[in-house]
């Protein structure tokens, strides 16, 4: 199954009848185009949205032993067993705009809860990545095949939500230490420094920063014949990553608008956008963190998020956020009247 | 009735409230302290939103006369009437977010409705303003107590809603060359050049830009004299936009929660703040629009609005658009679990 292509007549209509509404030209803003390119990603002048999912990747990675996180590991599996609890902040901001909630444990380290509690996949592909970052055992963070595991899963739960009627889905990641795989993943495919990649994550003080930077610095030499995009996603990705990289290709294959989230959810968007680049003209892209190198990354994927709220949190949270703007976006399209259906002047000039 | 001052207290216990959260400190961005806002605006630990409103003030600018919009006047009352019958932006996102909608004539100069139109309240202080740019006549655009019963038309409007149950509500605006009345009010009583105030409204060229410029230069120094705020809004005000400075006043008054829209709104929360500063607490700021001199008018303001989409539409769109990150923030206050609850550690540092 290819990506598709977008329809060129399809796209001259969907802006004539976004110009043909009760509005000054463009006043709708980044609207407009939004309505646009739901209209294209649908193959529709009417597109609807229909059944959002929110799927929450979780996983756990070894470089978090070289001390790169502000949290103990422990904390990805609690936070999974708090998302299905119902009390983090991707289930209230889930439960708001009428998201079904799927948690998915892609890898995570601590065996916390037995394979049949509600609201969990429990599909791990490993218990945690290894450390890319280890000096003594040089290693990738995941096998090929563990990566293909990875990336499978992730498209398993696309095609399950699709078969539930969802055409428009939020990735969300959980993962202690996974601000430091995203860095990577971005300094190599990006070829940018690591120091233009690396943030505080969850709230690293500075000399917290100065050490993951150090570590990074390390294994990205380490790794330094890493090159082509799954091989580097091997390397330095988690489970979760490969798995929202997954899930990405197979969403725009379907043809479904991918709500991207933050840091760790564009990086491996960077990854699938490496494999199949015309993924980008499926994502919305929900929030631009404060997490350094994420509006950097923004700009190498030519992305311009809707949201700048400061928000650092992952889980998704950026990408349910911005899916009223996308409603929005789509209710004007579908509801308003037009110059000429509401005896509206046209502005003086024309 | 004064407006309320907010409790310390309350706002310390808030915050602790925001930061035992299950995230990292802080990670909820901007979210954050617009949740202890809103729980000090309504001094509550826990605070609910009720019946959100959307009151869409409409009303005609003599100084269209002077050629200072891209629209004729009868754009005015024309939207009105598709305000009216659903078919405008505001009535597409009003629906979304279940807002309750009311048009208020407050002085459209066409005369192109009954008083009995289901769904407007036909409440006009006059036909029109008089045109303040008028070099042979010397005029303020409305008398003392034209603009008194502007505002007092706002107050009224916003108590009517507050004792329907309302205590979040949107005010809205539409008047063909209010843009215009904007740029004056904010070139006076921030003391700022006009051409740091004046944009291109609904969408003029070069040439009706610096037309534009040109004319409210010159009424400025026509009325040159006229500094008092009140005094000021009667000079260069519309009574849309004086009936948004009474609600403004009315609602802080009430401890409702203010959603302020684009340029115009938040020129008519200036001049209510340079009569009662404490309204500035009551105010969520929705939108920084693309029409030159709002950002600088917000800065002024101190106010970081939420969005910043391009829209440059008025109506109260970006207002609207806005409330579901504060439905977000009043959510994640009252729905998430703490550490202490779901059992997530804290910090390794702390």
């Amino acid at each position: 199954m290819q990506i598709p292509s977008f329809d060129p007549a399809l796209r001259t209509r969907l802006q004539t009848a976004v110009d043909s509404k009760t509005k000054p030209l463009g006043a709708l803003g980044r609207l407009e185009p939004l309505a646009v390119q739901i209209g294209l990603i649908q193959n529709t002048d009417a597109p609807v949205l229909t059944r959002p999912a929110m799927v929450v990747f979780a996983a756990d990675h070894g470089v978090a032993h070289a001390g790169v996180s502000a949290y103990p590991q422990a904390v990805t599996a609690q936070m999974v067993l708090n998302f299905i609890a119902g009390g983090a902040a991707i289930n209230v901001f889930s439960r708001q705009h009428g998201f079904a909630l799927e948690v998915v444990n892609a890898g995570v380290a601590a065996p916390l809860w037995t394979a049949d509690t509600p609201g969990l996949v429990d599909a791990p592909v490993g218990s945690g990545t290894r450390n890319f970052a280890d000096e003594h055992v040089h290693q990738a963070a995941m096998t090929a095949d563990e990566r293909d595991r990875a990336m499978a899963l992730g498209a398993q739960r696309v095609a399950h939500h699709a078969s539930l009627g969802t055409n428009v889905i939020a990735l969300g990641e959980m993962g202690i230490a996974n601000t430091a795989s995203a860095a990577c993943l971005m300094a190599r495919l990006c070829d940018l420094p690591v120091a233009q990649c690396v943030g505080r994550g969850t709230g690293l003080d500075d000399e917290g920063l100065a050490h993951k930077r150090a570590v990074l610095e390390a294994a990205l030499a380490i790794h330094i014949d890493v090159r082509d995009p799954l091989d580097v996603l091997a390397c330095f990705g988690g489970f979760e990553v490969a798995a929202i990289a997954g899930a990405v290709i197979e969403a725009a294959k379907r043809r479904m608008v991918i709500l991207v989230d933050g840091f760790i959810a564009t990086a491996a968007v960077l990854v699938a956008a490496r494999v199949a680049p015309d993924v980008l003209h499926y994502c919305v892209f929900g929030h631009v963190s404060d997490e350094r190198g994420h509006r950097a990354l923004l700009e190498v994927l030519d992305a311009r998020p809707l949201l700048s709220l400061s928000l650092r949190l992952g889980e998704g949270s950026g990408a349910v956020l911005a899916y009223p703007l996308v409603v929005s976006a789509v209710a004007f399209l579908r509801e308003m009247a037009t110059f000429a259906s509401a005896g509206v002047s046209e502005r003086s000039g024309s």
